[in-house]
């Protein structure tokens, strides 16, 4: 029998548009063992939605055509009931990265709707959140229904799905270690490479390079403060069985001069930077002396429970100083690994690998239900 | 509802000791929703078979209890009736490395009984093996049994998986590269060392030491002649899209001189190396002059539809000459990731990372059927 499933899909952004792309290739080619109709397409203010629940036609899917020809998106409560009508078994994507959408995953997965997504905010913000979304899901044996998120934690690099296992067939993490933000390890293993390192470079050089390339967020503050590496770090941290109350109830060390953390615009900030190149010089420099170079990084040490962010020294032959490009790199320290890390590396960011992992977790999901 | 799953498992030697010690750790664990119920434990000569299903006791297990209190073990026909009279959803776990075992998958299949193993010879062999093994499963849609074995290849690791994610949501594999025995791990660390070369190793000498370390088979020949590497390589090939007719049908290079392929005992082989060992000694310079190790590694090229197995140098910085104690490492170079790969890195083989890999299959199984 081929099962049937709808899926509605919030946020066309660049992981969104990706998604859709990937989502209808796999459509086609396993037309034969399920039938998947997308019955919604939102964005914040319009959105495409098959009343009858016969699939939108999804190529070529362009998002503006969604402002164009949507009508007023369904309000949350409106989307479950809407879903629940269909008789078949949902899910739900979330492309976005709002915190309001994540809020409501407890009742999406009460009323037996599937999640899959990359967004963060649900289970890197308060510990309630996350308590009340694996309450309300059917990971554990409950009757909600899955959620999955792979992709919040080095995009389509099999890092959760890792750590998941490690835990449930009785392993023990002792220790993860890596560089978790594609745009951190580009500054650094540019700013501070193992190898030609004879005319070193000024950080504001660099991160204006990155901004330049569209490695950074539009105000490179929003990478610079290492919030997005402590918002991956305790989701790692809760898969690790740690309590972490919040991305800011540990130490993480930001990149932005004081003075700089208050000035109104990304230009202004960027012009100020350069003021502060010696202090990062300086930092550098003394890691160099000892024959090593600097990387940032988070690192949880789980007997100890203590998690941090920040900048930390390697030597030249260790794997996180030998990174390149905008690698991340994972490392997990179990009892039975023993002293030589299980590691993960590859493109942590980037619309194409992201919206793979979120499909990987759409097929993952289908595969658990009938 | 709490699940109910019958398991039986094949073969209790150290992977299959290993993997009941964290199988009875996981029943306990997830007693309230799942009850799992080992009913039948084999090995060649006897078994213990739970005739009305009641779950056999497990913990403290002693391998050896099998052959003392055990009676004759089932055929296969006669095993896979008992399984299907249960009622029960029904798992095997073959914890062996047995191609008669494996030649009766497709009949296990399509019984609907699941198999979760660490056992290449199913996956590795014959090509029509591997065919009639897919299509009697029901990992494409089919009535039968799910097979996973993800032990097959790197242990633990979670090398088909991933090979498997990438597959399923569209990327095109473009190249596997990778280190695949820990035993050729361990040999070429050691007699290659990128750093510490100054006093060269000679090559039988380190073969000796492993062999006493028990890191190779009890003939160390089973490892040099390249065939496990080889096995795993065919599994990889086959998921990248490649037919591969057998495991000796693509260049595989042996490290047993000529002469020593013929001799009885492995102790007239360990005797014999020495001789040879000016021949390694030459390999390794010659790749030394040109600021590179050796390492015995396996390849695939997917466009060219090129697989091969054998010696290649590497220069100091690449991930592969970079390797410490026998670590498996495996690079996934797909049209996604562009230039730079998805590494998996870490213990390829050992007992308890096998059984893990197992046991992390039977969970998915679980997970799949209700």
């Amino acid at each position: 029998m081929v099962k049937d499933i709808k899926v509605a899909i919030i946020g066309v952004g660049g992981v969104g548009k990706a998604f859709v792309s990937q989502l209808y290739n796999y459509i086609e080619k396993n037309a034969s063992t399920v039938s998947i109709s997308v019955v919604y397409i939102g964005r914040s203010s319009s959105a495409l939605i098959s009343t009858d629940y016969s699939p939108l036609r999804l190529t070529p899917f362009v998002a503006e055509e969604v402002d164009k020809t949507g009508t007023d998106p369904l309000s949350i409560p409106d989307l479950i009931k809407f879903l629940k009508a269909s008789g078949s078994e949902t899910i739900l994507v979330d492309n976005t990265s709002s915190i309001e959408l994540a809020n409501t995953y407890p009742d999406i997965l009460s009323a037996g709707i599937h999640i899959a997504t990359p967004n963060k905010k649900g289970f890197s913000s308060e510990e309630k959140l996350w308590n009340d979304i694996f309450a309300a899901s059917g990971n554990n044996g409950g009757k909600g229904g899955y959620v999955f998120h792979e992709a919040t934690v080095g995009a389509g690099l099999p890092v959760l799905s890792t750590i998941r296992d490690l835990v449930d067939t009785g392993d023990e993490i002792t220790k993860v270690e890596g560089v978790f933000s594609g745009t951190m390890s580009f500054l650094f293993n540019e700013f501070a490479p193992v190898v030609g390192s004879e005319s070193p470079k000024a950080f504001s050089d660099v991160v204006k390079v990155a901004k330049d390339a569209g490695y950074t967020e539009p105000d490179p503050r929003d990478d610079l403060n290492g919030l997005d590496v402590a918002r991956k770090l305790t989701i790692l941290a809760r898969l690790s069985g740690l309590s972490i109350a919040s991305p800011t109830s540990f130490p993480v060390e930001s990149l932005i001069p004081k003075p700089l953390e208050s000035v109104a615009t990304p230009k202004e900030f960027m012009d100020g930077l350069p003021t502060y190149d010696s202090d990062m010089g300086l930092i550098s420099n003394e890691a160099r002396g000892e024959g090593k170079v600097i990387r940032f990084v988070g690192s949880i040490d789980v007997p100890s429970k203590a998690v941090k962010v920040g900048l930390e020294k390697f030597e030249y032959s260790h794997p996180i100083a030998g990174l390149k490009g905008s690698d991340n790199i994972i490392a997990f320290y179990t009892k039975r690994y023993g002293d030589r890390a299980l590691i993960i590396q590859g493109a942590g960011a980037g619309a194409e690998v992201t919206a793979m992992g979120v499909l990987s977790d759409v097929i993952k999901i289908i595969a658990r239900i009938k």
